[in-house]
């Protein structure tokens, strides 16, 4: 097993993965930026080593400043956590070349899963459903209209390098082509440096069901179940459920069993996240993999019994996964909701500040995930999330009146926060019915 | 189902049982004293109603008030909670008349196993075992000199209607019999109005493991497992765990079906704990029976995933029993530490007052049961425990260090707590090593 793990993250991941990491009985070293000395990571580390200033290029972001941190204070591996330098294949292979193991799958693996052409090359390979689309990068609007003439309108115009809907348009008609495909472009340009494009079929109100991924070094490779991340607005999802409401036994099997012959292909190890379309017919299309651990992977811990860092870090020392496809159950249903510092009302601009009053709900099958306390000042540097609340109830019912209990006794005073727009939209019909797609939010509350 | 439930208590176990009619959609009532306004019972429930004075005699006691503000907010059941009027089958009886449902078993199976004789000789009838001692009450100290000679010193002299270790002495040889049982009976006359006493063999330091039951009105019984409770100081427990490490499979077994068998002869409704002492050789006796929901329920439902609050209500509605008793499995192995406002340096005197800076711990396995919250003002009345703190992990090495985890980030200031003192008793090597028994703290830590 390691002697030290370095976290490379901040914020509430990196408090999980201390907090995994002090289970495990291994001393952990926190990195921090200018702008992070009183962050709770910080302070919950055995050690702590100051990577550069506030903003993450030149902090998180700095490979260099990381690695050194790591080799001189000795730690053998690198958990990355999600965002930052996680789904860097770059950074992985510096990992390696000092001799220390990044906690994910190989540099290869997440080069060959971050170019989405090449990802759903892989995925048509080995039988994984995919959206109907471009099978060549497209770089001219003559290129790719030709394409969508081919499969056929609405279309999406996607950024090859793209994420978090950056780089991403749907178009209706051809008419609309040339303007919508350079304007995606541009932003793909001055947001990846890349004009990498390509064309797909846009699969109208799908609903988002992600399946959890986790294989070891030996070969084995295993499937925890669904996710159902529907609820999102702008593509940055708010409400995370696991099972779906929209499985039954057979297609989660066979949704299952293409999630594990993906990441076969791939030649995955670690924890790792198909993440598909599914249409109302039962129809389903690879849309992309996720190379890390995921913001949501607690509902996922909820409903399966596994301690998904720790599986991490077991993984990446070389150990078999601690169990077999058919020990996975589906116990209950758990759901998550992310709470961040924006205002709603404002078009969820961000809100950082100083946090002057915080209670936490408790009890029964209620978690809490967050690196906040009493007098924390939130830096206006990072990601607006500043805590995730996680039930796990008998039934979705159960749990989604447990998740509104916990968010009704959830205090969070001196900065706005989406804690009120969240407990809407638990209490809307569609929800509660479990009508719900990737259109919810649009749909209801725009 | 009920209508509405009136919570006949406080603290966290009052708000642990509004959580749960929240969860099951049934609107809930507390009651408070005049010291409790401002308590999180209070504030969290549907309605809230004034009972009388802060002294617990004159409102969490206050039969005549209870049920009059049942009774006028239409509340068609009640949950006593633990404590108070919890095993009182005169209350019990009380709202049986006023049409109430008491959520607990028939106020005849809370006198019969009340009684000490009594629930002795009806677990003497049913074969389970008991400590050998005297068969009928005893009033003076020359009948009960006569027993002890018979069965053997060292005894346990006890009052029949004593808990908590009040009215309770060990008696090492016939010099000090007379004295001691004097004492002994002083107390219980002073503390329960009654001068009934008995006499038992004493146990050596043996563990304190009891078994949970469940029972339907329908007969079916189930028991849930055992807690261990042999972190004990002067008969108040402070550390839960389940399963105990000194059970195997068979013996689990053997002291399960006898719990069930105890719980059958009591003509038990509703949940209860058989508690047992164990000695090193495997023998176990029958002690009593508590007919109420316990303090570390929660380290049951961590590993068998019931929820207990609500199969309580279920039970009381007259619904069967949701699950048969090979549904039961004991998943993984949790642990309970009580926080109580008090310094162990001066000699665990209680320590209220207002509670300045809380942070609670979070993340996989960790869970939270308490009423403190920022700027609250612990009234000196009541009970010192102000929170209970508990992990459930894959064993009991990971949940112990879970359990330290947990403890080092949890912060209340303003108050003296024993936080650091049970953090102590988890790092003992004979607590690690599992070690354990009700003279533990005694041995080490006096």
């Amino acid at each position: 097993m390691f002697q030290k793990i370095l976290i490379a993250n901040r914020g509430e991941i990196a408090v999980r993965i201390i907090r995994a990491c002090r289970e495990l009985g291994i001393p952990t070293v926190a990195v921090y930026s200018e702008g992070d000395k009183d962050a709770l990571h910080t302070m919950l580390a055995d050690e702590a080593i100051c990577i550069g200033p506030a903003p993450s290029s030149q902090s998180y972001l700095n490979m260099e400043s990381i690695l050194s941190a790591a080799v001189s204070l000795k730690a053998d591996a690198i958990h990355p956590g999600f965002g930052f330098l996680s789904e860097n294949s770059k950074f992985a292979t510096l990992c390696r070349k000092c001799g220390i193991t990044f906690i994910g799958p190989e540099p290869e693996v997440i080069s060959r899963m971050g170019n989405k052409s090449e990802a759903r090359n892989t995925m048509m390979a080995a039988g994984v459903p995919v959206v109907p689309g471009s099978r060549e990068p497209v770089y001219t609007p003559e290129q790719g209209k030709a394409v969508a003439q081919e499969i056929g309108y609405p279309v999406m115009v996607k950024a090859a390098s793209g994420g978090g809907g950056r780089g991403m348009r749907v178009v209706e008609c051809a008419e609309d082509f040339e303007d919508q495909f350079l304007t995606a472009q541009r932003e793909s340009v001055s947001g990846f440096s890349d004009d990498t494009m390509y064309i797909e079929r846009y699969i109208q109100n799908p609903r988002h069901i992600e399946f959890q991924v986790m294989a070891d070094s030996l070969g084995n490779v295993v499937h925890l179940g669904e996710r159902d991340c529907s609820i999102q607005r702008r593509h940055q999802k708010l409400i995370e459920e696991s099972p779906s409401f929209a499985l039954g036994k057979e297609l989660r099997e066979k949704m299952g069993e293409a999630a594990v012959r993906a990441a076969k292909a791939a030649g995955y190890t670690n924890a790792g996240t198909i993440e598909f379309l599914l249409e109302p017919d039962g129809n389903f299309y690879f849309m992309e993999m996720n190379t890390r651990i995921q913001v949501e992977h607690p509902v996922t811990e909820a409903v399966t019994g596994v301690d998904m860092i720790q599986e991490q870090i077991r993984i990446a020392a070389g150990l078999p996964l601690s169990f077999r496809q058919e020990e996975i159950r589906l116990k209950g249903h758990a759901i998550e909701v992310r709470i961040n510092a924006e205002n709603p009302d404002k078009n969820f601009m961000p809100c950082p500040g100083t946090v002057k009053n915080i209670h936490f709900p408790g009890g029964n099958g209620v978690r809490v995930d967050s690196a906040i306390y009493n007098g924390y000042r939130i830096p206006p540097y990072y990601d607006s999330m500043i805590l995730k609340l996680i039930v796990h109830g008998p039934d979705r019912d159960a749990a989604i009146r447990k998740m509104k209990s916990a968010l009704g006794e959830l205090i969070i005073e001196g900065v706005d926060t989406n804690l009120e727009f969240q407990y809407e939209i638990l209490c809307h019909p569609a929800y509660m019915e479990g009508r719900t797609d990737t259109a919810f939010i649009e749909k209801y509350f725009e």
